[in-house]
């Protein structure tokens, strides 16, 4: 018998952000790979699988990709149905290219099932929309980081050109990120809003302007975030100031302060 | 009583796309303000709700946003549970900023719950990841649409820029937006797909090289499409010329034929 692997968009955290498909096969799922970043919450919906973690620590990528693989075909060899979790959507920053290319390989079959991904949760914290008529038309989704030996990164100049910039995996990487990004011509005045463990009880946000992101980024406590640049967020910054969604009305002014909320505070 | 309005991303299309949060709102659902896209299989979760279609039609655009608007806050003055359901992702052309807005300025409580956008879920029927390490750092999710009398849409200089690009709603300017990627110094011969009904039964997809893209977009059938231009759809090119899933190897010659596929041709 040789099984389906399903590589599974396991969303941005939130266990109720997991779609039907994903919760479905979970249930179903022989065996389950995932990450060290999934929640009890949804490994418990995969009460018959064998689990196994896949962590991936940094400076042993490419070893432990190549490990992943070779596991994962294994697994279909022996059971029916084999889930591969991947936070937000598999496709989008999941390195889901070399497993698919590896399971083609070893004539595996696969499914991918897509998944919310984190910038969009991020914009949910926010309650900010991405795109915004005669504001935002475009929207990049990028990541400013490039493993040794890769091709050079070229981030730079779409990060320039959008109208709204999400960066993946990008606080730790802020005062670089800042330099960059004024020395290529994107204003020092542009907001910012950096979203930390969006979807989650603990999400937590800040935001400012660029020319401030490194001490916005560095306020965060090390959780998962997100980097959100552009003009739709000089609303969330003017929207920060006021506690509560059902103020009547919100000022005008563009006024940008720079503080710690919780998400929760704006609901 | 006045009850919270939920902005909720009905993704893609497939019923089972949605996610628990969205389909459990829907359960809870006393009214529920949906578009002519949604399926008969997501509306039966609203089994306890009022349908309210607000299809939106073109040319009329302000007018309906403004109607729909005045009825979700006249609905959360008097039911618990208002869903507004929409295509994809709330924040991600779904035209949210108006009604958040509009609610705020009304004193009514809203919340968006994110879902999976089109342009993942495309990815998925092509069974291509839209980021690949050394190849795609950068994704683009624009439209090339502009109202009138709304800003100019400067959407090229980041189609040009990014490594993967996702045009939403661009499938009937298919011929504009070849000449202008061209003028603009996009290569003739990136690889392009365009994936209609993405998620669905009736999904579907065709490929090629950007030169090409009027007669690709032609010969969908209508339904809702996503243009993706970018190096990591060569492969899907590549990979569209061999009918099974379980090939056990693949032409490493970049071949790039153009043809329709059914998406279930590769399952």
């Amino acid at each position: 018998m040789t099984g389906t692997v399903y590589l599974v968009g396991a969303g941005p955290g939130a266990a109720d952000l997991l779609t039907l498909r994903a919760a479905r096969l979970l249930e179903r799922a022989d065996v389950l790979f995932h990450d060290a970043l999934v929640s009890r919450e949804v490994l418990a919906l995969a009460s018959r699988a064998a689990k196994v973690e896949v962590g991936k620590r940094s400076g042993k990528l490419s070893t432990a990709q190549h490990f992943i693989n070779k596991r994962l075909v294994d697994a279909a060899r022996k059971h029916e149905v084999v889930v591969r979790l991947k936070g937000g959507d598999p496709l989008l920053f999941g390195r889901a290219h070399e497993e698919m290319a590896f399971l083609k390989e070893n004539g595996i079959a696969f499914e991918i099932v897509p998944g919310v991904t984190a910038a969009l949760a991020a914009a949910a914290e926010l309650r900010t929309s991405l795109t915004r008529r005669g504001l935002s038309r475009s929207v990049a989704f990028l990541t400013t980081r490039a493993a040794p030996g890769e091709a050079p990164n070229d981030w730079l100049r779409t990060a320039v050109a959008a109208d709204t910039v999400a960066i993946y995996m990008g606080a730790g990487e802020a005062d670089s990120i800042r330099r960059d990004l004024l020395a290529a011509g994107k204003p020092a005045a542009t907001p910012v809003a950096v979203v930390e463990n969006a979807s989650l009880p603990e999400a937590s946000f800040d935001f400012g302007t660029l020319d401030r992101l490194p001490e916005i980024a560095a306020r965060g406590s090390g959780g998962p975030s997100l980097i959100l640049l552009g003009e739709v967020f000089a609303d969330a910054a003017i929207i920060r100031a006021w506690p509560s969604a059902r103020s009547s009305s919100l000022p005008t002014a563009p006024v940008i302060p720079i503080g710690r909320g919780r998400s929760g505070a704006l609901r």
